[in-house]
C-alpha cells in the first residue's frame, strides 16, 4: 500500500561513550520536568544571583557547558533499547480480513540512554506499532489488555460504526484487565489515522498508549512520487515525555535521505501541548490536514501541530547536509546542556 | 435572521442519580484546578510509588476507578442550575432600532452539579445571553453595571465607530458600579461577532463576561441549508474553569440531530488557551475563520481554537450514534474520574 | 529593497508623571512574573475571601482600582531607554558584499519604565538590529561575541549552505567569549526571516538574542503598495518577558498611520508560547506564512502565531481611531492593573 522506499528508513547508530553525558553533573540538566506547560522556561526560572546573570557571569564557566553541551550533541544518535511504531503485518483470515492484535501491556521503555520510565505500551513499544491497510480492507483489532487497569481504543481519523469507536461509558464497556474486545473497521478511505487509549487518557496516552494507522495512499500534488514516508509522532507528557516517536535526544532517530529524494512526513501530536516543528534548510509543503489533501497546499519552515492534529507535509531533499529538525520552543528542544527532548535531524547526502 | 430551525437545540435531561457522583471519594477526583496550563498534565504529577505506578498497580484498584468513571460518564447529561448564551429579543424603538439591554452582574453559577462559583455575568447567565442581529439593522446596547467594580465591553469581530469599541481609558471611560454606557452600531455585514468585558479582562472574562454576536447569514458552500447553528463558546480559566457554553461535562449539553442534518457550529475561545476540538466520527468542514467565510473550506477532524479566534465549521450528521466531542487535550476533559471539563457528545439517531 | 515610506514610523513620546504608575502599591500589579504559562491566569489564583469574591467586593475597591489603570494606561506611549530593531546599513565591500556586523553582549534592557532587566543583545538592542538585503545580494554577517557565554546564530527562513546553519555541534562549533565567526549568505528569494541564537537557546534567545532580516519584497495581492512595512516581534519568557519588539506596554510603541493608508505587519514569534493577536476595528488579510506568500489570503481579526513562525498580514488602514492591537491571551496583556506586556495601538488619523 505504501509507495514508499522506505517508512522509517533510518538506522540507529551506536554510539560508544567512555563517559556518558548523562553521567556529568553541572546544573545543566535537561529537566524535562522542568518544562511542565508550554509556557514553562528556564529563563523565568532564572535568578539574577552574581554568578548566574548574563552580565556577570565568571567567564570560566563557558567551558564546561560548551563540553558537556558537545559531548551530549555529538552523542547522536544514541543508542537505547526498544524502537516505537514498527510496521507489524496482519494474519489474513479465511475472508481475507486483515486482523492484527494489540496488546496493552506495561513495558520499561528507555526513553533516552540510561532514562528508563515505566510506560504503557501496545505490544511493547511506545508509539504502538503502525498499522497499515488498503483502502476497501476488512480489518479487524484484538485488544488484549494486560494492564492493571481498564482501557479501550479510539481510532481517531478514521470512519467506523458507533459500536466501534471506543469510547468507555458512551459506546462501549471498558475493556478491564485480562480482558478481550475485537474492533472490527472498513477502510472507508484513505486516512492518516491514528489510534489511542479513551480512558484515563490524561493518564493512558501520556505514558504510552497511542499508534500510527495509515490505509491507502495520500493524492500528492503534481502526482509526487514520494521516497519515504515518515510518521513522526510527537508527544511531551506523561512518563514518556519530550519525545519524537518515542524517543528524547540524543536517542531521537535521523531522517537519512539522499539528495533529490522527497519525503513525505506526516505529523501527529499524542501530547498535551501544541508543537511548532521546525526544519532548518528545506522548504515544508503542507498538503494535508489530518488526512485530507488541501486543495491548496502551502509552503512552511514551521507547522503548528495542536493535540490530536496531524499535518502531512512534503519536502524536497535539496540541499545536502544535516539539518536540524525539532520543536521551535526552546524549553522542549535546547538550553544549558544542549539538545535535548524534541529534537532530531534530516540529514541529506 | 437565522436559517436555523433550532439555534441551540439541545434540551438537557435530568439524571436523577441515588448517590450524586461528586460524593465518591476516591484520589480521582477531575481536579480542574490542577490543570492549570495548557502543559499541566496528571501524568507529570504522577510518582513511581509503588501503588501508582502502571507496572506494579494492585488489581483489585481499576473495579472501584471504573465504576466511578462509568457512575460519572452515565450521569451525563446531568442537571444543573442556569443556562448560559439563551437568545435574547431586543426591544425596537420609534426609529426601528433594535435595543438590548446587557446588565452586568454578580452570579452564583452552577458549572457542573455541586459546583456552584462566584461568576460575573451579563443578565445572569454564562456566557452572557446570544445576540443576533440582520445586516443593515441600527443596534444599540444599554449595559448597566451592577458589578462591585467598573466594567466596559468590546464588540470583537464588529465593525465600529472607535468611540465605541470598549476599551477603558483609549475610546471611552470605564463604566462604574451602577454606571450606565449605550453602545450604538450599525450592523454592516455578516458577522460571527462576540462582545466581551475589556476592563480587568484577565478577571472579568475568565469569571465570565462574555457572550456571542451573530448578525446575518454566513455563505455557505453549495448553498447548504443548515438545521441547527449552534455557538460553541470555550472557556478555560478564572472561576467558570474549563468548560463547553459555561457547563462542565457531565453538565455540558449534548447536541442531539436527525441523521441527515446539517450543523454549523461556531467556535468561540473566550478563555486563556488554544483548545484543539475532536469530533468524533463526523466531518467537520472548515466555512470560516472569525466569521470571515473561506475561499477554499478545508476539512478536518480537529480544529484548534486560540484565545479571541472563532472558528465556523459544517457537520453533516452522516452517521448514527453518539460521538464524543472534546477538546484533545485530555487534561481538559478526561482523566482518572472519566470525562469532565470540555467534554460533550453529538447524538445523531 | 522597501517599498514602504516607513519601516517602523511611529516616534515615542515622553509622557511626564508626577507620579509615576509603577510606584503605587495596590495589589494589582501587571506581574508578569505570575504569567509563567499559556494556561497561567490570574484568576486561578484568585480566592474566594470575603473581601476579593465578585459578590462581596467592598463598594469603594474600584475608585482606585480605576485610578491605578487610568494613570497607567493614559502614560501610553511611556518613554523608556533603548529601541530595538533598528535598521543597520550593511558596510559594501570591495566586490559589492554586504557586510554587517553583530556584536552579542550583555546589555542593561528597559523593558518599561523603570523595568530594567539584564538582557543579552544583538548591538545593544533588544530585538538585534533589523536586517535588510535584495534578492541576489551577497551578504556577510560577522558576529562578534562579548558575552561570557559562547553562542552561534541561525538564519530562520533563509536558504543557506549547511556549513552556514549555525547549530553548534551540528553545523560549526560554538562561537567562544572573545570569538568571532563570519556567516557567507546569498539571498537567494525574497524572505521574511530572521536569525537568532541556537545555543542555549532557552536561556540566550529568551533573553534577547534574536531579531529580523528582511529579503527582496514580497508580493501582494492586486499589487498593493504598502506605506508601512513593520515587524512585530513577540517575546514571552527569559528576562525579556511580555514584549512587542524589545517593550511592554506602556512603552510598546505605537503604530501610527494615515487614513486609507496600507500597513504590512510581520509578525515574529521569538518566544515560547502561541501568541493570538488581535488587531481592534481594522481587518488583517493574512498574506503570507513564514515569508511565502499565501495562494489564498484570508481574513482574520486574530492571527495566532506559534513560536518559530511568522505571517505577514496586510491591514488597510479605512477607519479612524485609536485601535487596540494585543495578544488576545488576557493574562499577557490586561489585568486588574490595567493594559501591560503585548499590547499597543494602530492610531489612524
Amino acid at each position: 500500500m505504501l509507495r514508499t522506499k522506505a517508512l522509517v528508513g533510518a538506522v540507529s547508530f551506536t554510539v560508544a561513550l567512555a563517559v556518558p553525558w548523562w553521567s556529568l553533573s553541572l546544573d545543566a540538566a535537561p529537566a524535562p520536568a522542568s518544562v511542565a506547560g508550554a509556557g514553562a522556561d528556564e529563563g523565568a526560572a532564572h535568578d539574577d544571583s552574581s554568578s548566574d546573570s548574563p552580565g556577570h557571569e565568571e567567564a570560566h564557566d563557558w567551558k564546561p557547558m560548551d563540553d558537556m553541551m558537545a559531548k551530549r550533541d555529538k552523542s547522536f544518535p544514541a543508542e537505547t533499547e526498544g524502537k516505537g511504531g514498527q510496521i507489524i503485518e496482519p494474519e489474513i483470515l479465511a475472508d481475507g480480513t486483515k486482523q492484527f492484535t494489540l496488546t496493552a501491556e506495561p513495558v520499561k521503555w528507555e526513553v533516552e540512554p540510561g532514562k528508563v520510565v515505566d510506560a504503557m505500551s501496545y505490544n511493547g513499544m511506545v508509539p504502538g506499532p503502525t498499522l497499515t491497510a488498503d483502502v476497501g480492507d476488512r480489518v479487524e483489532v484484538v485488544l488484549k489488555n494486560e494492564l492493571p487497569q481498564s482501557t479501550a481504543i479510539h481510532w481517531h481519523g478514521i470512519p467506523i460504526d458507533n459500536a466501534m469507536d471506543g469510547v468507555p461509558n458512551v459506546t462501549q464497556d471498558p475493556v478491564p484487565p485480562d480482558g478481550t474486545f475485537t474492533y472490527e473497521i472498513t477502510a472507508e478511505r484513505a486516512s492518516v489515522g491514528w489510534y489511542h487509549s479513551h480512558h484515563n487518557g490524561t493518564e493512558q496516552v501520556s505514558n504510552g498508549l497511542w499508534g500510527a494507522f495509515l490505509i491507502g495512499d495520500m493524492p500528492l500534488p503534481d502526482k509526487t512520487e514520494i521516497d519515504h514516508e515518515i510518521p513522526m509522532q510527537l508527544q511531551d507528557s506523561g512518563t514518556i515525555g519530550l519525545t519524537l516517536n518515542g524517543k528524547s535526544f540524543p536517542a531521537t532517530e535521523p531522517i537519512r535521505v539522499r539528495k533529490g529524494e522527497s519525503v513525505l512526513i506526516h505529523y501527529f501530536n499524542a501530547g498535551t501541548m501544541s508543537h511548532p516543528m521546525h526544519l532548518h534548510g528545506l522548504d515544508q509543503l503542507v498538503v494535508a490536514k489530518d488526512g485530507f489533501p488541501l486543495k491548496e497546499p502551502y509552503e512552511a519552515d514551521t507547522v503548528n501541530v495542536a493535540p490530536g492534529e496531524r499535518y502531512s507535509v512534503l519536502v524536497k531533499a535539496d540541499r545536502e547536509g544535516k539539518w536540524a529538525f525539532h520543536c521551535h520552543i526552546f524549553p522542549h528542544s535546547e538550553g544549558k546542556s544542549g539538545m535535548f527532548g524534541m529534537f532530531t535531524e534530516m540529514v541529506v547526502t
